[in-house]
């Protein structure tokens, strides 16, 4: 049985193409500085987008088809399973990502929910083992229920903290299970609705202590994913900790979990937190915390986050330029943190939104890749700092100088000689990298 | 001879006077929690927003009427020392605060530039002598010259490196010789206009080593004012390295500068960053790191630094609160870093305007000390997170459970038992605090 | 039965009051200007955030505990009406408002959800009948449904068009039915989710349409309550077209609806807009355009509704001066378009919010109604704009001037003597009319 | 003598061209439905951003280069016009934009600057019978000047606004003079600093009544051009009347200068007011108001003008897609109210930044004339409204229709049906028309 009988496998069929379900950019065959678009691109889809997403918002009800939806809740996750994996190998998708909510019913205990969770990670270790498909990585829902209502590991509530707790050792042991690559916490109420009645510091060393938990869990079960923080500025709470990667990074510098710790970036976070999405990327790379990314975009005339499919060719461009920077995003990849406009409630939009999420990335990837080939940004930069290469500027870079040493300079060289930047001329000649 | 002929001598009226020049809250004598009014709050006056702006903005020419302009650079500037310290006595503030640029004219050479500077400072210092007025702090400013145009310590250029190194060994020799408390960086041009052609890893590096540098000088010259980081998110710069509290913490952490570093805040740049000034001030001081104040107020509705004198009770009570528990303040102070609207162009309105915020704070402080007295906060907070106190709560906090162990809990505590917050109550009482 | 058998009527007790049940503002016998307070207040409870609001956001699943909830969708909202009167009386709450899903289930036909709309407003009108208690507005919720997924009246689907203009007369009926003094419009799907698919002009066409069925229904029934456009810029729509109180007066203007429409302002849609809530209240004002307000407020940190329950000091004075200056605000009304934050579920936050509410906005007409007794803004523009008193002043309002007069009299006054407005002293001086 | 002797008369030479100064993509000879490039693109170099901008921000001092500079303002103000029709030259751009107070020295009296306008636009005037090159508009500058603190039109004091009166007619007579097209008036402190002291009824009324002065005063000298607004939210102004198109155009109706005012609307202002580009223009075209346009755009990450060059070929498309739509923009043009950018401070910046932007509208153009073409929006939003084009859709276009006959209607057809906007697979398309 197929949920989507009249879509083959997709292709790539070329920018001509009048079929919708194909892809016109993304040929993950085609060789580009040595690899396979398929391998620069790591692509993954979202479970709880894609599956579990009604199309609700604040002010509306669900909208979305879902043929998978029955009235029993195991059988509708049965279902998933199998309508997830035929959308994975239809768009030719390698990864997926999910919390353990989105998954199986969350039923009347605990202990029911974990044998949810037993029972559906049985079938979806099936599929994987079927078609090559692997876990990029899994996380758990620790922000939806009442009982987060003030956060998870920075509740206040010791038995909500210890409710947390158990869900990232299951999420752990599915990760085993499932030979996750990456395991991700998005603290969504980890931060506060008002400063007024919060104790950010004793919040703060809590959530390091159940990182650490978990790092030694990790250590004793014998799986050590990639751990990975998502940061985000707000949304739901009106201040989440993660407000960005710098704030991140110093929460992992300050509570010693540099090296365990890196990054999962999502581009409508970051432009919530006032940032570009290649600036967090950047702030990322240069920390060596670049773990992962969350693939999406969003409004810059909405505050709030849309979660839209990536279709923005700049963005997309600027951050494949970082990944491939990078030396690549593994043992991270590129999900698809996205979901289908409310107006576009229909199964098929599910695989249409892919394949233009897909798109567009396959477009940045390549002009990323031109402008890697042509040092467009690399002679840009070595004739921008040429002065540091020689002289007093490479004197500075030795630590040879110091302020007295500078100041006899600098008063024998008081005028010097500045140089535009022609941004408005860069940012032209990129235009032509983009098409 | 005066600047203020008609003003004496500003003093404590209450709220009935009809005079405008008098406090109508500060009354620096007046004993609250143990310490004098005028103790709990150590004001400085900004020489830049006092002395020097004269109320240009984008769109406007200089509109500022003052006494003490004349035709030569040096004569107005000595006219500027002269009526600064009235201003200071008047409104019976005991530090203030001063980039090199304020004080003295640049001249045609870096080396007569530090002669105007020293010319200058011995007249400060005699004021300072004469009075008992003290520098909060000093700060060179590294932004407003076109080469520093691309930054400073950030900058492409080698020689403008060595030109900013200069200025800063000046600064810490003027600090010596005023015995200034605290040195000032605010970083208006370490970031970038562009990241298209940024460095950013190579900036960040170049500006540690400046800071080290500085460190190394003031050792050297046995004058160890406490170093600050001023952050701000952007302006003029698109994006500034130091964006916030956080991750200016991030950046000291990473080059090793605990302790060597604390922040100086400022209210408009937070919310300029998404935050409240009270959220800075509580991340500053849970990380050991507050330093000093810039008092100021922004415009919530607008996207750039006003700089507007603090007249809202609610973000002055709740700063205040924060320097009560953070045990004050010192060696940092309340520093005034607000300049008069365009339309407040005459003399008189320098005075007014720092009347307004010194009673702005001094009504934070009245409000933030009962709310100490009575442990409003404390008893919410108690209460809030009591669950921590006893059982697993308290084995958690004894880093005695793991994953399983917890999981092991949470499997027979499944039910958590929540509570309300009842945030909409509390901020009504909180305004009867405020009155 | 009583939903909240443990809090009597809510009376004034003061502010040494320990009992959280109780008013320590708002006095409903107090007599201000003429009027008792309860007289300048008339305040109305929203049905939708107090009955019908479950403490669900974005990422969060439903948290309200409701002790009226039931399995049987009538049963409920029949219990619903109950409770909803006990607020009100135990509140003294004079009106309320409610959209027609709040009230009644939709059922399985749009003949079955009228059916109930009769059934429950025939228990409404008991129960006004036997309180005193009227109904401020009503409106018909014309976005929740998918069928609105483009719009009610800016629909591209003649058919949803349809549905919408009988949800319209079924409201006016109601209204009819229960002697509603207005009825309000918000077009929360009235806008689009992209310009690329929409007409705009076809769908303001389409929307005043609707409107003028309206106004003709209504004459034709005889019942004529104000209506009512509500702004909003964005939320659920990325862009909707009653974006501020100025686009919605141009829309009133363009098709020929002044006169026959006002404005229902909501403090935080003014926020979002860019506004200050004053600011959209003094344009409806000197429109002759004020109809009604929606009590609430925002965070200026989020860009999102929160709909908090009003306690700002500020914000409440402000608004309330316009009110005063508006002669008052019937037929409309003060309607807390409130709701609970997400950390208080329990059901006595809903007393507790309300009562938040109420006291902030007893504390801002008690300001508001002293600053218009001493003239306070009053005197600052007499002085301000004295000018245009006398001489050439008096002649530009004359309409007697032209260009070529006034170019003559330019060149010889072409040096203005300006004055500063003083504004940070006057700042100072508001505060402490707040108190 | 030339300014920029190294650069002959910028020619088109293709995508291929390793020469800065060549267009790449704008060829003024090349054929797009029917008309030239050079027809599609009335391009107007802005003399303020071109010829008087120092590169100064509000924490820089004067940076650029200008090799017209001298230490007499008369010979600086010649020297320009000379360079400026040079650029103009080069470029091959047809028309040009000033204020007043750009082109020559206002001196020490009105009447000196009069004379000084007359005398450079005797020069200005030769240079445009000797090229050809057209007055797009010319405006006064009524917002730098320390009188207009308080506005212009909305000023509080009436010989400010008699000044104000005598600029507008100068302005209207050299309009006259040089053969206007269009006469501008931006209202950069029409507007207000605080709400507290403010009579905006008042104010706004003296503003008509000044434009009402300005319609009588050319139908007086036989010259009209057509008079537009230029709405801007805020800044300089804390608030500006003219917010946006929709504000501009209650503004315009109220005042019945429905005809007599259009809008000539610029990107960076559209989104400082919460709007994207195409929006504004979309609604102008709706209202017959489209004017004209000033081409810039800003950086959506901060918030205030940054008036860069335009380099986005998303918004450069949609802006001339607009256009298209609108049959033209004549009288008006496209403006480039853009400035370099502090780091592009070379007089070859100039040429770069013009040559970006004009490449930029031409991508724009063309990819706009070809969605056209292909009817790509035309058929989506025809299919999309389809319903409206028979039954009871066309009926209710028809104003056939009532809420009753609407409601027997809905009642038998209560379940509409809906179909998917494919949103994401209409972006994912539109990428392949912009290269």
């Amino acid at each position: 049985m197929s949920y989507f009988p009249n879509v083959d496998k997709i292709k790539y069929e070329g920018t001509e193409t009048k079929n919708p379900f194909a892809f016109r950019h993304f040929n993950p065959e085609e060789v580009i500085l040595g690899k396979t678009m398929g391998e620069h691109l790591p692509f993954a889809v979202a479970y709880w987008h894609t599956m579990t997403q009604d199309g609700t918002d604040p002010f509306g009800d669900p909208v979305n088809i879902r043929t998978w939806e029955t009235a029993d809740p195991m059988e509708t996750a049965k279902n998933r399973v199998d309508a997830f994996f035929e959308i994975l190998e239809k768009l030719g998708v390698g990864y997926f990502c999910f919390h353990d909510v989105d998954i199986a019913p969350t039923g009347d205990s605990l202990e029911e929910f974990f044998a949810n969770l037993d029972e559906i990670t049985d079938l979806i270790k099936e599929k994987m083992d079927a078609t090559g498909i692997k876990l990029l990585w899994n996380t758990a829902n620790m922000f939806s229920h009442p009982r987060f209502n003030n956060g998870a590991a920075s509740t206040n509530n010791a038995e909500v903290y210890a409710y947390a707790a158990a869900q990232v050792k299951k999420g752990l042991d599915l990760s085993k299970k499932l030979d996750g690559k990456n395991y991700v916490f998005w603290g969504g109420r980890e931060g506060y609705e008002s400063l007024l009645n919060t104790d950010m510091k004793f919040e703060e060393e809590n959530i390091a202590r159940l990182f650490k938990m978990a790092i030694a869990y990790g250590e004793k079960i014998g799986h050590k994913p990639q751990f990975l923080l998502e940061p985000k500025p707000k949304e739901p709470s009106k201040h989440q900790y993660d407000f960005d990667a710098a704030t991140t990074l110093a929460f992992i510098q300050k509570y010693d979990l540099v090296g365990e710790f890196k990054l999962n970036l999502e581009a409508n976070h970051a432009t919530l937190a006032g940032h570009t999405f290649e600036h967090e990327l950047h702030v990322a790379r240069i920390n060596d915390a670049l773990g992962s990314i969350d693939a999406n975009q969003g409004d810059m005339l909405l505050g709030w986050d849309t979660d839209e499919f990536p279709t923005n060719i700049y963005d997309a461009t600027l951050a494949m330029y970082e990944l491939l920077e990078n030396g690549g995003i593994a043992p991270g990849g590129i999900n698809f943190d996205s979901k289908v406009r409310r107006s576009s409630f229909e199964m098929d939009d599910l695989l249409l939104a892919h394949i233009a999420g897909m798109d567009t990335f396959a477009r940045g990837l390549k002009a990323a890749a031109k402008l890697k080939e042509d040092r467009f940004f690399d002679d840009l930069k070595d004739k921008r700092y040429g002065s540091f290469k020689e002289g007093i500027g490479a004197k500075i870079l030795a630590d040879s100088e110091d302020l007295e040493s500078l100041t006899a300079y600098a008063l024998e060289h008081d005028d010097p000689k500045l140089e535009s930047s022609h941004l408005e001329y860069v940012k032209s000649l990129l235009n032509d990298y983009l098409v």
